[in-house]
């Protein structure tokens, strides 16, 4: 067979010479812009003639800091297909963590949206490899005087000429570069290929798997500086999908009036945007029946909002499961034929579970004993995966990569997991989190949904803390609900969950807090609760 | 990303592991033989023990003789997970084209039908490569005597220990080996690997492809001998679709019951099958309501068959185009969003062509100018393809490969095609058939059709022949229908021609004759017409 590599290229190649007049429609905060897959790919070539004309070069790292939006785009296809690097910065890292990945990237140019970049603006002279920044923006905005050396997006188009993508680059080319959200410590880097992602592209393209097609109108929620937009950037225009791009902050509303106008057919996006979205499709009318799946990850989705939308709403929710490390999808919870016909209650426990693997990814469980788990539902362990599109290390970081990766070649997720007899994995809990008490073990995951479930709780978090006759014990930290602050008391979660958990997950103390720290995406942080917890401050 | 390798055993393992329940059902002369995957998995792995114990290592060309049943789905996977080669020999080549190939390939171990030993036998002693035969039947069926050290397969596997498949191949690893139904001159050999069957597997799972997956119940009707049985065999077992297998000389009728009883949702074959199939449909009540759709390959089918599937049986047919050099499946079909709403008519011309390149595949079309012609569907040129399961060479000729793949690494199908405005390819004739008369293109393929499609018309070939004035031109061969034979005349065509294509298409002379010679595949053969019109004989 052919040594035909496994290029970005030919899924952009693809996308405009079959697919020239599908529609790419992308929301502003004046409106909506919209053009074909044509005039798409002509800017795209004229941005590659631009980026080569500053000298960006195979290897290059490229940064953007930007929405979900039309040039941002444009950015995703013409930098890999130049052979350099594209660097999607997360808007929502702290200051320190940002001004670390843009220096830790070595990034030479940053694509930077006008109406963030003041987030820049505190550190942006320490960042000395950064040759130049080029504003996203329409031609008419000037460029900020004080960015030395920045040019306006459009007026940078128009005076560049196209070129075409490079064929001659080989598949293991690095194509793109994301940072974790880490949790302690520096964000950590993983470099994607264009083989993994061309993979993962062809593998969301499946039937059982997320089924993007020609036929879907595509909306990525999720930010396309996380983990490649989930890869959907690149599969949409590979598959000649229409896409829908929200644009700036969109608000639940913004986003249910694009499905409504756009006819969209495929939205992906976290938990998070779920809930708004429930809640105004519940108390407006609008007409969300083009819509065939929603695809959920960043986190579990609680069965409760699977239960709303697919029986108020009338929309199917389908769970995914991911890491910056992964690509990011790995598992997609659809449902095998077989199993169709089960009650629904059942069904929606298969539902709000991560799901199967990917056509193209291996997946193990190895239990605290070193071995592989059995697939009963019950037995637990750790989540390894290897494939095509994992990460085989951290970026210029031998140590954080010695702790993740076995020495068999498998990447570490921290996740626990079991697997029931179908093969359908479901998280327990984070490696760190889980707590075990006199020898059995408690999900602190668990704990905290069961803990929510109570009418008075907002939130709920879970530790675990050292204790002397268990080894661990559970302790929970609680946002009482609006109304029951000061009223809400220990012994009453308590009862609530004496008949809902084994009595040892009961936990040992309950600390009633205005708010629980989160990190920077917005999960619990439990590193500090932990921190504060050791050093005496509740 | 990982240095993962694309193995044939990720599709095995995914179908052992995930759908272990699914189902494999055989037909056999006597009913059907019905087991599960995880059955199907544990006679693999003891067949891989069994084949290394017979000292099969990776490299070695292990052939199979054999219908579509559940022992050769087993060798499929078997010995490429070894690192050996599986050379699937076409049971309808003439005895010295077998001969040819299995010394060629250099097959060490042949697995053989008891039914079809006797094909091998005119040549069993010119063999001096084959070390081996094992008589695929039950174990009561005792081997033939004067098969020297031949055994059964069945008591082959019974006394061998399962091994697992190798991790270790490289994806580079050849795993398969088929060879082209020459017209002229011997076969040639094309040798697919790990890498190339796995990709064609996941296009084939794609949406917008054959759209196979774990729903399906799909039913290989192309001969697991033409080339990989269209890669059907991998794919449903990668993704745990429940597999029909309809045995030696299925009859229409047979076909049809299997598809009644099995509830099949994909059946893929020729059109010759399909117009027995729909004799059968029309004549008889069968309820094939559980077909999603017929995949028709290996050479196009007539509009009047695909309506008469779509509106009179209510299924529809996809068409899928692709050669031996090709893995084979390049093209498929599909309607896009845009069209589906076309007139019944223009939707019937779009399904009647070839279709759009899979995921995954180059193609251009090389004009008679050497550059890639218009998309306009009038240009025409010759149809390459590039990509990862497209073959690089010939096995073992450099002379053919040379003459068949281009310089800048394009596979030379020699089918002359136009591509229309959205990109579905539609063959006009195969390059050494395309008749040129007073400088303008007559396509005999379609000449053909025309005159096909006249009532008292059963069979009609078209040659182009040397002449003094228009340098070539038309001329037909024509088997009249039954009850017409003798009466039909060339006025009587050349009148019904007249009103359906241009004037210089209309054939300088019609020979009616009792029967066109035949391929050994059953296509019209055109050379030996041309070599007997040259010497004089009609």
């Amino acid at each position: 067979m052919m040594e035909y590599p496994l290029l970005l290229s030919h899924l952009f190649n693809r996308g405009r010479k079959l697919f020239a007049k599908k529609q790419i429609a992308s929301r502003t905060l004046e409106g909506v812009f919209r053009y074909t897959y044509a005039d798409f790919a002509g800017r795209v070539l004229r941005l590659m003639g631009a980026l080569k004309g500053m000298g960006v070069k195979e290897g290059d790292v490229v940064g953007t800091f930007a929405w979900n939006d039309f040039r941002h785009l444009e950015i995703y296809f013409a930098v890999p297909m130049l052979g350099a690097i594209l660097h999607t910065i997360n808007l929502r890292l702290f200051p320190d963590q940002l001004a670390y990945i843009i220096n830790h990237a070595e990034d030479k140019v940053i694509f930077v949206g006008d109406d963030i970049l003041p987030l820049l603006k505190p550190f942006i002279d320490k960042l000395p490899n950064v040759e130049r920044f080029v504003v996203l923006a329409e031609k008419e905005n000037a460029v900020p005087e004080d960015l030395e050396g920045a040019l306006n997006y459009e007026t940078l188009l128009e005076t560049a000429g196209p070129i075409e993508p490079r064929q001659d680059l080989s598949e293991w080319t690095p194509c793109g570069l994301c940072y974790t959200t880490a949790t302690s410590g520096n964000p950590k880097g993983v470099i994607y290929t264009h083989r993994g992602l061309f993979l993962h592209s062809m593998a969301t393209g499946m039937v059982d798997s997320a089924g993007l097609s020609e036929s879907d109108v595509v909306m990525p929620v999720v930010p396309m500086f996380h983990v490649n937009g989930w890869g959907i950037p690149f599969a949409a225009v590979g598959v000649g999908a229409n896409i829908v791009l929200p644009g700036p902050k969109p608000t639940p509303k913004d986003l249910v009036e694009l499905i409504e106008a756009e006819r969209v057919t495929t939205v992906a996006g976290l938990p998070t945007v779920w809930v708004g979205m429930a809640d105004t499709l519940l108390n407006e009318r609008h007409d969300v029946s083009s819509l065939r799946v929603i695809v959920n990850g960043g986190a579990a989705i609680p069965k409760a909002l699977i239960e709303t939308f697919e029986k108020k709403i009338g929309v199917p929710i389908m769970q995914g499961y991911g890491m910056t490390e992964t690509s990011p999808i790995v598992t997609v919870g659809w449902i095998k034929s077989g199993l169709r016909e089960l009650p629904y209650d059942e069904l929606l426990s298969i539902k709000a579970k991560q799901g199967l693997p990917l056509f193209g990814v291996d997946f193990r469980v190895v239990g605290p004993d070193g071995k592989e788990i059995a697939w009963n539902g019950k037995e637990i362990g750790e989540l390894q995966f290897r494939g095509p599109w994992i990460a085989k290390e951290y970026f210029k970081d031998p140590e954080m990569t010695k702790a993740s990766f076995t020495a068999d070649g498998w990447f570490r997720t921290q996740d626990i997991v079991t697997v029931d007899e179908e093969g359908y994995i479901l998280i327990v809990d984070r490696e760190r989190d889980l707590i075990k008490s006199g020898g059995e073990w408690v999900s602190s995951l668990d704990l905290e949904n069961t803990l929510m479930a109570h009418p008075k709780v907002a939130e709920a978090c879970v530790i675990g803390v050292p204790d002397e006759k268990w080894g661990e014990c559970p302790v929970a930290y609680i946002v009482a609900r609006k109304g029951f602050q000061g009223s809400l008391t220990k012994e009453e979660l308590a009862s609530f969950l004496k008949d809902r958990v084994a009595s040892f997950w009961i936990p040992g103390a309950f600390y009633f807090v205005s708010e629980i720290p989160k990190t920077s995406v917005g999960k619990f942080s439990k590193r500090i609760l932990r921190d504060r917890y050791l050093s005496g401050i509740v």
